[in-house]
């Protein structure tokens, strides 16, 4: 198995709260990632796919492909956006990093087929990310 | 004469539109960065100084002074903040890159004479940045 | 699950010595690192814990939490440290990046608990790094 | 277990295409990749080994000797070289980056015997990476 | 006046060599960059210009503007070709960097126009660099 | 004119303080950074000379003859030492990045000359650096 990686980018808008809770509560446990006017970040997308390279071509999957499908399925729809208010798969989710990316792979998983997902890795800044490899 | 750089970082959201312009000629001329529930960005501020080493202490500046004043005059009032709504000397202007750094310029400039502000440098995404070395 | 991870870094210097050996064994085997001198490194840790998110929160772990504890744990303990001489839990350890990371672990494991630690990533250089993933 | 990684860089020309393929087929699957006249990228190779540090020197291997062995092995063979054309190794394989981590795994596994590879990461460009960990 | 900077990237194939000299004389001076069969880099532009913000939009120059000026006059004329082949502009000319980014400069310096061009940096590799400012 | 540049690296220990103020100055002063037992970096250097370019090679210096002096000149006596106590160019002198990097262009400049020293950039982290351009 050879695993292949590709990175991508978005900017986006988010303000991480909880909506069943008070405004004093948000800002005692987001503290200023509540702030009610959102802040912003640029995101950095690692897409990791595995499998064969294939005999004629000598790819696991054709890059251009791979770049396609992600942006149609998650990057344009997140790129420039406010994550609480314009994202469809984010409606009624907190959009900490961690709720974000497994939502992310909800929405790409089934697109990639037959094309394994094996992982996303989700920079919120370059020294803050998370990893999801799926329901294992 | 030694220039001294020191690299900070700020979140924030903002949304390029122009108030006096109709949605339309918004839409046109800024695109995807005039969405109206806005986005964001991970900033990066390289905030450059010079002058000669002080002989007692090798120092052109003390760093922790320098990002301390850098922090209390513009990085604490940008950070996990609104650019449009939230930012005193911002407003009436719009948050573009160039309008920014001009903005921080004004800022920065006479808190820390008599040490002399050479150059801001600032970074919205890693691949687009501006610098402003004022007036000159 | 997901994977969260928080880069920090410190600065420290080290000698790469064995104190059972003569002068021109350790020069033979640590060459120029045995410098009895001492030299420097700017370390960086990336710390990996797993967990599913809060339902609440939508956090694995708060980051401040986490930046919290590691370094109360390890980073001020060794940031503009001898890893020789300044450090507790390195006392009779060669100070390698091997033994670092796995001396890093065993401090900093039962501190996070009931987090779950995943993972130490230890760069002593941007080209040279080890990764440690407790005694399995 | 540690794992120990050092990175490593070389250059090199080359050109994706199926010698049993028309050009026109070659043009179709492959793009400006299959360009008759070749192109290039700057390589960036992670080897990753594991082990238990030695307890005299504290290291899992001696990261002089990994560099040794991995520049004679696959380095020197492909630094300033035309894939395609140049590589004994990579005769009669279309060299994309899944095929060309493949092959380097062959020829340095057996070189760093009892040190165990772990993984070989390879980047094309900082956005596009495969990874090998051998026939598992 | 503020500077504008956007990093663009290329990759070519190239060959450094004097086609007046023989062959000892190009392996004598240029060593292993002469390859007769090619070799090749990932180059990064940093495109730098300059000029006061417009009043209307915040903008020394709209940055899609200047990414498809840039791509159009010298990208898509190096990205995936053979420097010493495939370029019209870099007929006749030794491709070492410094000569490189002298063509570029006069392919770019007039499409440009009104807006002044300050500076093009380019990147052969990320340790090995060259900046030029136009004839001055 | 283009201005070329190399970066090399090289890490060393050090302890900024001044022999002639008492400990407790030194502590108030320099903090951390007076630690008595040293502390150290991985130091980054940019070296930046200037010409035309030669009309036989296309090079304003080879940067083959660039490494070798700059690592002749400064690098090999810096590199795993302590700047103070192994450098003889340091010798008396507060081994702050201001200060080390002006010494570094007295022992280059000669050196390198009839090639025209343009620039050293010396970085002590990724987000601490000083410039120097000579006495001008």
């Amino acid at each position: 198995m050879v695993f292949l990686t590709r990175r991508l980018h978005f900017n986006a808008a988010h303000r991480v709260y909880n909506p069943t809770w008070s405004d004093e509560q948000n800002e005692k446990v987001f503290g200023m990632c509540a702030n009610k006017n959102w802040h912003g970040h640029n995101y950095e997308l690692e897409i990791t796919v595995y499998g064969r390279p294939n005999t004629d071509t000598g790819f696991v999957m054709d890059l251009n492909d791979l770049k396609r499908i992600v942006r149609e399925a998650v990057i344009y729809k997140l790129d420039h956006k406010n994550l609480n208010l314009d994202v469809e798969f984010m409606k009624g989710i907190i959009p900490t990093t961690e709720n974000l990316v497994i939502a992310m792979w909800k929405e790409l998983h089934p697109k990639l087929l037959p094309v394994q997902l094996y992982s996303l890795k989700l920079y919120e800044t370059p020294r803050n990310f998370v990893e999801y490899r799926g329901d294992k």
